[in-house]
């Protein structure tokens, strides 16, 4: 397993201590369990201690000479950050349809121009498996050098098995092959398909009755999500498709509300999804089903920001008791990026959040809307050595010195994977 | 003067030929005047040669061995950022101030923790030359891994002789000492000081009568600006102080119309100010007389997205014929950043500029913004060899992959001082 790695002397060490049970919510998502001059030991890949540097220093004072010493003297040390909503892998770049749109273009005249999913569709579907997984690959190295240790991806720019398989198999295989670890969901219910267009049941049924049990079968997705939204899948359809997934294991999440209320967030608390993402037009009432079920929010503050939209009120959620976690929804339509800083950033100036409370979106909470609170999210014994180092003396400087990635370290499963803020070592495919 | 440097095949090389008599507007400023496959030939610190790599690699074929090679294959080439507006040398950081902020606090409850302006010029008065020089050294660094090669800094955190003195023998060491090329603006009326309170005139006088003066005497300063603004300076107050800076030599700036409309752009126009900047509540009438006398507009996203205020309409000051140009406005208590390439993201996604116009708002008309449009901003023979290599193959990826560095190389004066992201040696003090 490779050398224990000793985190040394953190000006704050952001534990997070004893979150794994039930996300935080309000004033519990600014108790960031801060240790000052705080130090880590990681070995296996496993957190083995956390706590004052000096006591740590005793502790393991006659193997330190074996150790990987980290020195983080004046610098801010977090749990790995946790992406719990992306459209990892996909092909292909929509720039030209950016610049479209910024010059005043029409949404018309984009999909006349070719652009739009189906873009992106077409593109991935032509894209072999090797393609995929490569580009994907190299997205990952970018996510990793913005301090980022484990991804939620979709799959959804098939809408058919053939290529909503490839999608899945190539998010498999990056979770094999590279450092971050990939969370799968499976996402056919990301639009309706241009020849179910009259039709959109007959596609609800192919994803129910064929599709959802194939995915199941091969074990390729943990999730199973919908876009529910006006034009796309309805409330009724959403949940058949999400009560369906249960049956087969897998549990629900939803796009919900993004662009009207649909009332996605209600639907959210009653077929019990673990997370419902994007919610900028999402009910009051719908709000306070969540908080009430516990289901987390994921905040997409990114997409709001590069649609020129106007972003989900955060502030009001976390005040009504929603668990808030935030996203990069890294996808090439909506958010081509791949920075979860920038997304914390933009939740503390665009959604009213605190530096305290962005931490925690971006960490345990993200982490309990896949699954993966019990693991991954704090910095705790016997959890995962996911942990993020930041060139900053404090977690209000982290979003105060705006518009900069302050990344200095990354290590994943116990290895230092990024230094000085570049990769250790060419991430290759080998 | 070291070696040549071959900067070769750039899928994009941004020239912006032709654009150094007069700063770019309407139209022109999506001419970038694009080379593909463009190489660029540097030596003694000066461009000697810019063109097809064909045309270039046959000229220089004899010389190429002692050349320093770098290989822009698949990257975008552009003039050296250029910064017009920072208040680059303070001391200290207002982080605990900025987390009161967004925790709901009032603009009274940060004053009494000790906050806004006056923590700042409290700081700066007592820290010594050479600390302030340290600090703001590192922060040229900072700015250099954003791929700003010029930028301009302003006094104002002392508005009294000793310490403007200071901040501007700071200024002129560091353009000295750091590769970054540092424009000096003097800018004593930033605020009005405690003491003057009941009598600003007084404190006018004092800067028109005797600090103005002795700044030229000294040769300190190349620009005199002011903070033009309801309760602090009146647009008469304004006046008399540009007006005698101009009789010592000095150009007028003007921080004008931030906060509300308050003839900040008419009295640019009126004094033939080089440029008029923030202008988020400039007139209709103020902007058309800035376009017909071509002040430059300096526009700073970053401000507004920092105070989460809407931002200035860059869209209509281009579409009037107002020359645009953009900056981070760096300093400690409303823009606490040195990311020049954000701020170009945010003219895109908040004030509706294209991917084209803010490479020209970030460079030529920067260049003119302070007088330097004839050696820097574009890439064109004997102009400074000042080029920047952003990873990325085309102008639109710039914007389009957004929240993330894209630098790759800076050359500054014909010298390799970012590789890879990286500073290519520890640049320090001596
Ligand atoms: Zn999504
Ligand atoms: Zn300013």
């Amino acid at each position: 397993m490779g050398k224990a790695v000793f985190i040394r002397n953190a000006a704050q060490l952001i534990t997070l201590k004893g979150s794994s049970t039930a996300p935080l919510v309000k004033e519990g998502m600014s108790e960031l369990g801060i240790i000052k001059n705080g130090s880590v030991w990681v070995e296996d890949g496993i957190i083995q201690a956390v706590g004052k540097d000096e006591v740590l220093f005793e502790k393991f004072a006659v193997r330190i000479e074996q150790a990987e010493v980290v020195d983080a003297t004046g610098k801010l040390v977090t749990p790995g950050l946790v992406d719990p909503h992306t459209h990892l892998v996909f092909a292909g770049s929509r720039e030209t349809e950016f610049n479209m749109r910024l010059k005043g273009a029409t949404y018309m005249e984009i999909m006349n121009a070719g652009g739009g999913i189906h873009a992106t569709t077409k593109r991935t579907k032509l894209a072999t498996h090797d393609e995929l997984f490569q580009e994907s690959f190299e997205r990952l190295n970018q996510f990793l050098l913005h301090g980022v240790t484990t991804v939620e991806a979709k799959s959804g720019y098939g809408m058919e098995w053939e290529t909503e398989r490839k999608q899945l198999e190539v998010a498999k295989q990056l979770n094999e092959l590279h450092p971050i670890d990939v969370v799968s969901t499976f996402m056919g219910a990301h639009a309706v398909p241009k020849e179910y267009k009259d039709n959109p049941d007959d596609f609800v049924k192919l994803l129910v009755k064929e599709i959802i049990p194939k995915v199941s079968e091969l074990r390729l997705a943990e999730f199973n999500d919908v876009f529910c939204e006006k034009g796309v899948f309805t409330p009724e359809q959403a949940r058949t498709i999400l009560e369906t997934g249960k049956v087969y294991g897998l549990t629900a999440k939803i796009h919900a509300d993004e662009i009207e209320p649909f009332e996605g967030a209600e639907l959210a608390a009653k077929v019990g999804a673990i997370s419902a993402d994007h919610l900028l037009k999402a009910s009051e009432k719908g709000l306070r089903a969540m908080a009430e079920k516990g289901v987390v929010g994921v905040l997409l503050p990114g997409t709001a920001y590069f649609l020129m939209a106007e972003s989900a009120n955060g502030r009001h959620m976390v005040d009504l008791g929603v668990p808030v976690a935030l996203s990069t929804d890294c996808n090439p339509g909506s958010s081509p990026t791949v920075s979860l800083p920038f997304m914390m950033n933009l939740a503390c100036l665009k959604m009213g959040l605190t530096p305290a409370e962005v931490i925690t979106a971006a960490t345990i909470n993200a982490a309990h809307a896949i699954g993966r609170a019990s693991i991954i999210g704090s910095l705790e014994e016997r959890k995962k050595g996911d942990v993020t180092i930041f060139n900053v003396e404090n977690y209000m400087k982290l979003q105060y010195l705006y518009g900069v990635n302050h990344i200095d370290t990354v290590i994943k499963n116990g290895r230092v994977v990024v230094k000085g803020g570049r990769l250790v070592e060419k991430l290759s495919l080998s």
